[in-house]
């Protein structure tokens, strides 16, 4: 299958249940969302806690996604890990549990000592093994590292490597990624409140937190941006901006799990050493939640 | 007289000539400038080598250049200092030479025990002292410091601070000054490779290095973003942006230099502690260009 | 068991062979450090490329070194892990397999969103699991965190935490954590290079990188610092300073194993994504070394 | 005259009167600082404000502390400046006004452009011209500049440089400076937190903010540390080191300057955009200088 990323995609929070996973609620989430215009959901990324997962946790998240999750929507699934060989591992077992791509996170915890060379031959090694397309992701605020250009560069033409999920606001990366991909290639966005700007210097689309909790707004402003309604995406952008800076950066995980509990969707408390929005926050977040919807 | 600021306005450089200020070569830079699409210049910015000139040497600037900016260009001057006095000094002397409006950088020195109610008193009396309209200006590279998002709130709502110069490419904040700021108020971005989509989302224009350079072409890609020409604007963006990386970012103020010596300004070399461009340097710089110039 | 630290601690490597652990090498390493004036080793620390090992490997390391470290000389195991709950796992199945403590590092993923009471709730909830006496554990080189001391002085009260090694070169820092600390609290430095001075301020002892390649030479400088010999403490500091920069600092994991090498030690090449050290590297660490053995 | 700094030298605060220097009160405290163990004062430092000093204002300390310092006790002149050409003015202004040497801190505004070649092109042109003997400053706590050590190691040699002024609680970096400086060269610290270690590993003493405050009891731990008086030397820098961490590090010049009045120094408050200690920090300055004087 060759597959063209285009659009929203949400990485989702993992609901948990007392210890595990909250299957029903995950399933009732994804439910939810194959009735929205996300093109895809991401399972086991960054604010899925998929640091705070253990691996048959993990493979349980992708096995029950891969039964709700359809066509034209696409499954992806978070692979990274800090060596080369357990991400190899976790990206054999997310194919195998059907997930149609992986999003490898930079390895960061000996990243005093790694250079181009390093990150170079890391994914060269992971995208060689991976029986599915592989997405390159940069998420410096929790990893402190951004994929130098020349390692972009080299990786983006490998074949098995089909895009790139850069997290940050600064669009000057995001530019010079785009300059030097290859065509097909797809830059993705992952902060909300640069969807449109990022589409209008040519990001395929973005892979959004807040998408998981108002996925329709977030879907919507792609498809005005992308679609050349200027005026449309901007006015869009500016409405979501404040909700979004609450439920998908300011609180970091624990601001998620609440903006997605008071949207409706399972979320439950995040995992320790994470800790659960305080009354305030989650009071913060409703009222602008509140807000949001009442606007037009 | 009210200031509507809108469109590219370059930071140019000083030239020097032996020790001092070389105004021939200035008064020729201005002149050439002048017969171009820029909304104005500023002099004495951080590319303009600002922190290495002395107060006389900075008046001399300004009046050279009052001589030679006309309306509808205009003349902006650099004044931002370490203390509040002698920023308004700097002020108070610029404006009296004519300047039409001062760009006053973050005090950054102190910046360890520097809050938000530091930075607005900062501001308010300058602002408060000024005989002209003064820009909010960070360049977080140089400084350390991007003013928070509360201060700039209380400050931009100051009748005499019309606008901001954000350097950085982080699009993001730039958004939520936009959003924060009265009508009229004009958001700047510093960066050229966020030129495009920084007016996408509402930036009154760009204050850029670049502009000193290769002015028409910078001026141009604001037409087209301002004016609604999505796709020239995106195309000139990418066409211009690997020579303004090289001539506006990587190498500095003495970069900055060698490009607009290339491009038949006058510029000499840079004040030490800056030391000039290597002849690599101007070779890569020389090479981008003609480039650049070839390219349609 | 009371364990009273003080003294020089090696956190070691691990030797890989083919793809896996080289037990006979490691076995032969603990056997000569057995024969060192060490007062212990750590396994599974930062250098010893932990997270890069999967659990399976983790539990091998410890229940091989537990047959070979014998008393007086303790055997600690890095524990860490990002979750509450798989770090209070490594825990416990290292204290099974023989583990006479742990040393538990920050979590740091989410760093951005953590403050002192996730870290709190954190490390009192592994305390208050762990069937060993826990060291606390600041690696900011790698983390990018370092216990803010209001938590450090709230952890230190726990009767199960005895420790913390504190991996930094600042000894202000330590200074704080000494002068916030109960009665037989021991605070251990992590750098090589402040060893002798983080002594005179009433350092424990040190877990140092370097003593897993020179351990009498950093037991014999613990020993003069410890004892008031201050001329030979600084003069054998000085002597070590430019080997151990190289082989414990400057090319991370790498250099500590081509120096380990070096010395007669079983290390082979770390894991992906790090990189084996180059041929000049390693020259560089062996003609030190040399020089070293050959200085008095 | 040959220099050999030794000993504890406080950086003092310019105590301002209204709008301009309260010479008075200058007068007052050099007197006070002469009758005192210290082995010189620094005036115009980063503590004394000199960022927020005009040229005219700091001759007029410099003239002034000329007439009260005399030997034994140094009169050193901070004079460094963004550019090259200033900072040898300034040293040239300081030596004619009668300081004994200059203390130089890096330029720092350019540093994202600047590599050890422009530092020790700096520093050699400065010291090319200077009277006085010159000491290179560190202070990243406000530069974000540290010298390299490679510069480090080309600027000692220079026969002009006698010392530096490493600011930072890192006694890694101190060490490696010590170990590349000539004999005689004198490497003091700034930190008072590390004082005691910093002798211990070969510092010729310090320059100490805290100095400004309670002088004798810094100079009696330098003292106690020269002198091999290491249990001394430790429990009086365990004693002083709380109102230390207020008076001279938590709260920045502002608290420097409301510990000086609490000790009976003229100081005054900050020049803007530094604002006064607030109430609360004076309380929380006062009670901790009377816990200090009731200690023993």
């Amino acid at each position: 299958m060759i597959l063209h990323l285009r659009g929203v995609y949400a990485p989702i929070v993992t609901p948990f249940d007392g210890d595990g996973i909250d299957v029903a609620g995950l399933v009732s989430n994804l439910e939810r969302y194959s009735r929205t215009g996300l093109a895809g959901v991401v399972v086991l990324g960054s604010n899925s806690e998929a640091p705070l997962l253990d691996d048959e946790e993990s493979a349980q998240v992708v096995e029950t996604a891969r039964r709700v999750v359809r066509l034209p929507q696409l499954l992806i699934a978070g692979t990274g890990r800090e060596s080369t060989r357990a991400t190899i591992q976790a990206t054999r077992r997310a194919a195998s549990a059907g997930a149609d791509a992986v999003l490898v996170r930079t390895p960061s915890f000996f990243r005093a000592h790694m250079s181009a060379d390093h990150y170079v031959a890391h994914y060269e090694a992971v995208a060689d093994a991976s029986p599915v397309p592989v997405l390159l992701y940069n998420v410096s605020v929790f990893t402190g590292v951004t994929l130098p250009i020349d390692a972009f560069a080299r990786l983006a033409a490998h074949p098995t490597i089909i895009g790139i999920k850069e997290s940050g606001p600064d669009l000057e990366v995001l530019a010079q990624y785009i300059a030097h991909a290859p065509a097909g290639f797809a830059v993705l966005g992952g902060a909300h409140a640069t969807l449109y700007p990022a589409v209008c210097i040519g990001a395929r689309g973005g892979v959004l937190a807040a998408a998981g909790v108002i996925p329709e707004l977030c879907a919507t402003l792609f498809d005005h941006a992308a679609s050349g309604r200027h005026d449309e995406a901007l006015a869009l952008q500016r409405r979501i901006d404040p909700f979004c800076e609450l439920a998908a950066s300011r609180f970091g995980v624990a601001g998620l799990k609440a903006a997605a509990a008071v949207a409706g969707y399972a979320a439950g408390p995040p995992r320790p050493p994470l800790l659960p929005a305080s009354a305030d926050t989650l009071a913060l977040i409703r009222h602008e939640y509140e807000a949001l919807q009442a606007s037009t």
